[in-house]
């Protein structure tokens, strides 16, 4: 059942807080997991852990699964340590491996204390590939067929082994004894052959395949252009280890996207789901860079200063020396918060109810943002430098006032419009970076003549 | 077999062009057609042609299939009737109709003619939907199970139905008598079932669907989000029409992406690779955006212009007024050029040898944009409006003298940048938007100074 996540939240803060078990189960027996993830990064995060207390374990470990990186740090304290365990055990090992990032050292290693031997092996194998390699996603449950199986006996075999034997189904992997991969052969090609045909007559030999120690995004990359569902994931010595799956691909694609886009509007950070930042976070992602725009445009102030002093038939006065770094931090701050929530709106991160949200949260940034810029610009136009730089009090207090201001005005206006084109129907991303720089140029300019004008002729 | 682009475009100019069909064939026999799609961009038309004349037809149809759409409009016409019609014939029905909307339509009515009935009548019927409805690409080719079917009956199916009867096996689709959807069977669950059970007993009916006439983005993004491989299809009635397959909808939702990500840096149009892209296109891809950017800038020359005559106190020259405009044409179109060429990298559209076809590309469009804005620039300034705007012949044409220079300038920086990060190995999404508009506006104005010293100092 698919439910819109404004009442999946409602009903988690209407059903939790009562110590009510029972309740939670059977209200959100039939929800989806992915929709309840969605949920839980918009309640508390004590309401959160009574949900996943409550439902029952596999439910449960999905969800934790599903939801973003974020949320789970906040949740995972809040668990008891049976609850953990049990997900551990339950979860598919690159999940359990993801989950346990979230954990404590010496909390994990406990709790690998307690899970199944092999499970924990089998984890710590997993782990003990670098964070970006492809043998930290990759699954060890897939289905191994020897060259003289025939189909009738691989087709009984994968009706009989256990559930969690495998974690793909869509490809049949041949071995030989030494365990490396000599062919492929689909399930859906299998089951139209006769039942005697051996898989050594049968399989395709020109395998694609991942390299264990191989860049996860390149291995995805090469799934996506051939079309693939899973790549076997082989050794330097070309044994078969396990399966890079479809699903995890694709996800691990989706994040490399959204670093993509947010980097093209200067934002930097892994891509976690919006609504799950707070503002410190996303301070932190966005002004360093900011920082660094900001410093580079000085450089346009020295080329004014200088052409200012050398050629004084330009005209060039102090006011308008600050006037690329005064736009210049309002078009760069701008390009910032509407590429965030373009893509925010793009993966559906942010909804209809969220405006107010999202404005708070982006006003009270940008104030951060905005004082920062402020102090650092005051400063710097204040202080006298070895090429002479000095702008005196009232001019450097003019641009310490118009830098707030302006970032102020620039993320307003950068998260009303791209919100507002989608609620009107229009494709958000024509409020493109570009976009808001131009119309922030303007009206910022209006705010820096207006500072200007009261400080300066009083 | 994986061979590099390179190497297979070597081949390719090497093998055409003898007119010798046997090598052709047996040269290429081997290559993954999504790379042959690849290779045949970067050769001439009548080569591509040539290739694709000479290869079986299943090869042949499955490299149109994966050609960029651009590439597919320049070979289509060098193409015989014979084997335009044996590709719809063997075609998936979605791809066919991908490239019947490359013929002129009267030449797609008479290959209708041509091609057995049943195939006909279905492109028909696809091609009724709306160009983004689901309908249009979905696929009729699924596996139907009566609800009182049992799983023996099922697999026996499977086996004896003719190789083209299904797209997806990954799902069973349960379809009372009346087409109506009543559930969804995963063949992993079928093979693990006792060959007596029925399908209505073990069928989920709990079913995530879309609508034929849905929107293809909302349904390929909703089957994302929840992991499916596939969603079935059904009309408003609920009778299940046809199955969205994973692999379109990961096509369209990169496709969208890409749409989004050149958004960002007010690029419109498809997302169509980049080297399959000319000049022309590339600038009219560009040029509309940049005009209306160019025309919001002006407003920031009115408000300069309204201080500078209202509160001569703040010393704003005439030479200062064109200052944000200059550097804004600058940087915009610089965010233009690294956005494409950025997304173009990530993508591996662009690769190594490809940097001085690119650079000459970019430097082709940035003369014919900086031509058309100096021009658009020059004539503006020059003008006398109502509000009285003429800035005298000669900071005119400075102006329409800086902007072609800082245009070129923008184009060479922001492409040379780029691929140079990725050659050094440096992410090239660093060189960010705002990035290059940042190191734009600097050396933007030393341009802008430097001719306006020359011109009006004479």
């Amino acid at each position: 059942m698919i439910s819109p996540i404004k009442d999946l939240v409602s009903l988690i803060e209407r059903i939790t807080g009562r110590k009510d078990r029972a309740a939670i189960r059977s209200e959100l027996k039939d929800e989806n997991p992915i929709d309840i993830a969605e949920a839980i990064t918009r309640v508390e995060p004590d309401e959160a852990a009574e949900v996943l207390e409550a439902l029952p374990i596999f439910q449960a470990a999905e969800i934790m699964v599903e939801a973003p990186t974020e949320t789970v740090k906040q949740i995972v304290p809040l668990l008891s340590d049976e609850t953990l365990a049990a997900y551990l055990d339950v979860l598919p090992m690159d999940d359990a491996i993801d989950l346990s990032e979230e954990l404590e050292p010496e909390r994990f290693e406990a709790l690998l204390e307690v899970i199944p031997d092999e499970d924990a092996e089998e984890i710590r194998r997993l782990m003990a590939y670098d964070e970006d390699a492809v043998g930290r996603v990759m699954t060890e449950h897939f289905f191994r067929v020897k060259p003289e199986d025939t189909m009738g006996q691989v087709l009984e075999d994968m009706r009989l082994a256990p559930q969690d034997k495998y974690e793909t189904i869509h490809d049949l992997f041949v071995l030989n004894e030494d365990g490396a991969l000599q062919g492929v052969l689909s399930l859906r090609r299998a089951l139209r052959l006769g039942p005697d045909q051996t898989a050594a007559s049968v399989m395709n030999t020109d395998v694609v395949t991942a390299l264990d120690t191989e860049d996860q995004e390149a291995a995805a990359r090469r799934m996506a252009r051939y079309g693939f569902f899973a790549l076997p994931v082989v050794t330097e010595a070309g044994v078969m280890v396990g399966v890079f799956t479809g699903d995890d691909a694709q996800d691990i694609l989706r994040e490399a996207e959204t670093e993509d886009v947010l980097a093209i509007g200067a934002v930097s950070g892994d891509a976690e789901p919006y609504m799950s930042l707070n503002v410190w976070q996303l301070y932190k992602r966005r002004f360093p860079w900011l920082l660094a725009l900001f410093a580079a445009e000085y450089l346009t102030g020295s080329v004014m200063r200088h052409y200012g002093q050398n050629d004084p038939s330009l005209g060039i006065q102090p006011l308008m020396m600050f006037i690329p770094l005064i736009i210049g931090a309002g078009g760069n701050s701008g390009s910032q918060v509407t590429t965030t929530i373009t893509r925010a709106l793009a993966l559906d991160e942010i909804r209809g109810r969220d405006t107010l949200a999202v404005l708070g949260k982006e006003l009270l940034v940008a104030l951060m943002i905005g004082a920062s810029l402020g102090l650092v610009g005051f400063l710097r136009a204040l202080a006298p430098t070895p090429i002479g730089w000095s702008s005196g009090w009232e001019l450097s207090a003019v641009v310490g006032l118009a830098l707030p201001s302006i970032v102020l005005w620039a993320a307003t206006v950068a998260s009303v419009l791209p919100i507002g084109a989608k609620k009107l129907g229009i494709d958000p991303a024509v409020m493109s970076a570009p976009f808001i720089t131009t119309f922030v140029d303007a009206t910022g300019l209006i705010i820096y003549f207006q500072i200007a004008l009261t400080m300066l002729n009083k």
